[in-house]
């Protein structure tokens, strides 16, 4: 495997053959940690979004700091990461084709405690007709839509779906998610804090209408890196879907970093490029572009190894470029430079593996088992 | 495999468990016989990229319609393709780190014909040293800048690194390579035209003044889709290195959808999604976000499966929404939609297989065989 030669050299890292994926594996352990004190102190339980890191090796350095199981984003994550040994794992995204409610039932008569999120009732009742063909209960949790319509039932609408499920003879309703996406990235506190504790209140309602007709919710399942300290005053969440945390980007690094203050969490991944061309002053290229980096939001920040002041910019598919001052020191080829990337699940999405590094020694390989993996 | 028992399926093609890659393998097909026409008509060579597809299968239809080879952007692309069997590669990207000039020769002893680009006297000396080692000469085409500044040497300074490339022992001077990837998506035919021609004026300049001192320039290698049926009338490349003309995207498109007339090549390539949630008026969620298109520019184009006037927008890591009039017709959950893919190339990068299509039915299953080999 490309680099593995690498592994314990002394200074290997800064010899990766690049584009490599990099995690800083001390601020991997030290954001597991301190995520975990953190639900362990606001009596939160965690279920870490593994569509970030789609790693079983992560998934179990969480569930080892205490998270109760890991959500999945798409069956197929779901697939590779039971296929790679994790036995508790939320689906968050409808599952509504024939094709794959089978690949649905057939995940569940293999894991431990498997949940899949519906918020229709026609699906519910395939959902029903095919567990009763494997076998085996499934566990479905009502998916409510805070408000931005992506997926999820409206809560008002949400209580004949629940009670559709309950009592469906092969379901178990296993509780609600709600997940507000479109809060966790708000730049104002205040803002995001308003916004995330009304979408909790209306869910907060629809649980205490549930229960006073006789209806047990067990699992209340929500929440972002955008919101994990803010969402626990809501006292409604049962459990945590903190995704981003393991590794930060860009964009939660903007979240988080305000005016005399830290984010709670450091920069866990890179992305490490070589200077492949250097013939201009001022400018250099790399061998990373638009197929190493995911370019929804902005471009790479330069974290170590070039001058200070240099940016970095998208210089096609296959290439990247540097900008800097040669005062401030000169760029050649074959130079090593990390990024911070734009934004961390569809970059990790790019790569078969991991180059896990321990200050500047290549520590291990770990694969991106769900890499790929979105249908 | 995912989707394998559709294959030969009537309608097959529309059960796709998505997001899918799909290939319309007519238009293909003619994409290639065109610019094979072309190419022929125009007395100039054909080297398609394979950055675009990165998929032995095509690279071989592609040589079977007349192409002398195929080129590489990645020593990892070239290294899964010549595996794959792929026999004549042009490496269009410097090599330029001691372990990846080992790779390139370890290369260089696997295949029949592996050319490398340069730009810069101190590589080609490590070229140099390194092919000495493996016991054969190595192929190196001078890598022209036509002003872009990314890679390649400016032509008035190339002389003295032709001539160092021409008297190395161990290596054998190729040729020149010039790709003036700014101008390809310039808009304006004129424009486009004009920029593409004094790019292209400058190499040959270079080009008389090598020949005028003796020296031989077998190959002369650039052009793209953007520019296809211009550089001939320049009459300087002696190959064309066209690679988003197979599949054309929403850029390309743009490109050539001009007044009065329809672009000379098909789209062949689509994203194939599914509605996963319909809860909204106007309103569906489907299962191709941010990690199932390349989003550096723009949005995907809605081709097949939604009502007129639909369109589609990136809601989230996992999903996409489309906006609609139910005047039109009524999106439900299940339904299969398809969508031309804002830029082919770093989309094909997110995907292991191509679906390939012949109308409604599903016809083959390709790997892509380059997928994430940016190293």
């Amino acid at each position: 495997m490309l680099n593995e030669n690498l592994i314990g050299v002394p200074g290997g890292r800064w010899k990766l053959q690049t584009p490599a994926l990099v995690i800083d594996i001390e601020a991997l352990e030290r954001n597991i940690a301190v995520m975990a004190a953190h639900a362990e102190r606001r009596r939160v339980a965690l279920r870490p979004h593994a569509k970030t890191h789609k790693s079983a090796e992560i998934a179990r350095r969480q569930i080892s700091a205490g998270a109760l199981g890991i959500c999945c984003a798409k069956l197929g994550e779901a697939e590779a990461l039971a296929a790679a040994g994790i036995d508790s794992i939320l689906l968050t995204s409808p599952v509504v084709t024939e094709a794959g409610i089978a690949r649905l039932l057939a995940l569940n008569a293999k894991i431990g405690a498997l949940a899949a999120v519906c918020d229709d009732e026609a699906i519910a009742a395939h959902l029903d007709a095919a567990a009763a063909r494997s076998g085996k209960t499934l566990s479905v949790v009502v998916d409510i839509d805070p408000g931005m319509g992506r997926t999820g039932i409206r809560p008002d609408r949400a209580p004949p779906l629940v009670e559709r499920i309950a009592s469906s003879p092969n379901l178990r309703f296993a509780g609600l998610q709600c997940y507000a996406g479109q809060v966790q990235h708000m730049e104002s506190p205040n803002e995001r804090r308003d916004a995330s504790l009304s979408a909790l209140k209306e869910l907060a309602g629809l649980r205490d209408l549930l229960k006073a007709k006789g209806q047990d919710v067990p699992m209340l399942s929500g929440g972002g890196t955008g919101t994990f300290d803010i969402d626990p005053d809501a006292a409604v969440l049962s459990e945590l879907q903190v995704g981003s945390y393991v590794f930060m980007d860009r964009q939660y690094n903007d979240v988080w970093t305000k005016p005399g203050s830290r984010p709670p969490f450091e920069t866990a991944l890179f992305v490490q490029t070589t200077v492949i061309s250097a013939n201009r002053s001022g400018l250099v290229t790399t061998d990373a572009g638009l197929k190493a980096f995911a370019t929804d939001d902005g471009v790479p920040v330069i974290a170590h190894g070039a001058p200070a002041g240099a940016s970095y910019f998208f210089f096609g598919d296959e290439q990247g470029g540097v900008i800097y001052s040669e005062e401030h020191g000169k760029l050649k080829r074959g130079d090593a430079i990390a990024c911070v990337v734009p934004h961390c699940d569809p970059t990790v999405n790019l790569y078969d593996i991991y180059h896990v590094v321990r200050g500047d020694t290549l520590e291990a390989i770990w694969p991106v088992d769900g890499r790929g993996r979105s249908a």
